[in-house]
């Protein structure tokens, strides 16, 4: 078995967690099997899509490559006959899409620094890889985006980038740098679902 | 007058029938001529451009070249002034939309192949290029895209798609195997939808 | 002070007005700061990043160059902070959608033209990239978008851009040309919304 660089592996992952999110909307609203196939396709492959296609890094490697494909059928495999397991975790479409958000915050803001780009725009690419495919699967079921409707959502991905641009200009070790970026992003989003944490409002609205 | 290539036909058809639906949805919603003229141009020509930008093949077709747009203008012309007589035939956004499903998973997947994606990639590629424009026109009009929630869609775009797969590797003539892909998708969808065929969905939802 | 070049500042000023549309849209909808930044970001932003994804010149400006995001988030920080003064403007989100229009429209056709796309493609793309922004804006909240709901929207993007292009082949200065046809957008659509001008539809619906 090769060794896949972690790139790929943040990117499988992503895959898989914002696939099976993806599956799991779609048997809720009682889709069929295609109809979870293609929403697991979308929730998992369009948020690396958008960001390669910014980067102009063509064809994308979820198209390229047919193992990202796979893994996101996969994932419909998964939610098509284990949904009643996955469905006893609290909260799962939640979890995952944050486990999702901190994969996809880490590879995206690390492809674009990969391609020089500034440190700023860099961490918006990271922004938009993590909310692209939650925001497609979303909008697919005629649902306005998590990335609006919650608390604290993009701004744990962004937080989840800052980490790796911060830790590239350290120079520490890029896996150790990802680990705790992802893990930021997750810790940040679950526990702020958890306590009911609110980002402030515009006054007098 | 040029004989032009065959992609090229695939898509200015497909340009036209999903044209078609879009203004004909348009006219249904009561929308006037622009409003006509934007679905028809989004629904003939998103696809094909989602399809050139994914493949990094940009500027689009459907951009670089005015018959495009013309063509998905001369749709929405149809529409405006003929929709009396189009919506005589039975269903006939359907009927069309399955059409063009036809002809752009065709045309997306032979372009991915003459630009070496793999057979995998190459399949989903014409399935994004089918349901691509349909999936544009539905939002445009805040309606759950059809692709999720009808029988049989993306699984018909996904057999055409296969077919000029399996139909390049053993060599067949390119008109043959585009026509009876063309011919099958667009049996498929409406036989589907004709008999009500129904895929599984997830046990004990 | 850089002086920099128009197509710059076309760009900047579009951002800008159109992330304050965004910024004022969420803040209606009683979103936090964060879903305010993000809606003000995809306004801002998006209609930009869908001219330069279509015309291959990757990645796209408002992602390489930091001051794109700044202003979107400037925009976003303007409404959070003074968007009770915004509101006493009357229909402030129209108008501001309506230069943001302009901005767009020209500046999409002009960059088409300067990468030598055929004069009604560029028009097209000036279009796209003027009615983008706003149909991410309005997606996002699940609002059918303003380029379908109202009466001569894209229309006045098409002749904007039209200017654009009959400028450009007469060979008149640039900036005038630029000037004129954000103004003639402007005054159209507002006009239009001022007397309620509504485009024919098709007989018989």
């Amino acid at each position: 078995m090769d060794i896949l660089p972690l790139g790929v592996w943040l990117d499988l992952l992503g895959t898989y967690v914002f696939g099976i999110s993806g599956a799991l909307l779609a048997v809720r609203r009682g889709l069929d099997i295609f109809g979870i196939a293609v929403l697991s396709v979308a929730a998992g492959l369009a948020g690396g899509m958008i960001r390669d296609m910014l980067l102009g890094a063509t064809p994308p490697t979820a198209l390229a490559e047919p193992r990202y494909l796979l893994t996101a059928l996969a994932a419909a495999g998964t939610a098509f006959f284990g949904h009643r397991l996955v469905e006893r975790l609290s909260k799962p479409v939640m979890m995952l899409d944050a486990l999702g958000l901190g994969f996809f915050a880490v590879s995206g803001c690390r492809k674009a620094l990969a391609l020089e780009l500034d440190p700023l725009p860099a961490i918006l690419l990271g922004v938009l890889t993590a909310v692209g495919g939650g925001a497609v699967r979303d909008l697919l079921v005629a649902e306005p985006p998590r990335v609006l409707r919650e608390e604290i959502y993009a701004l744990a991905a962004m937080i989840g980038a800052a980490i790796v641009v911060v830790g590239a200009q350290a120079g520490l070790s890029d896996s150790a740098v990802a680990g705790t970026a992802v893990a930021a992003v997750f810790a940040i989003r679950v526990i702020s679902v958890r306590f009911g944490w609110r980002a402030p409002r515009a006054r007098g609205t």
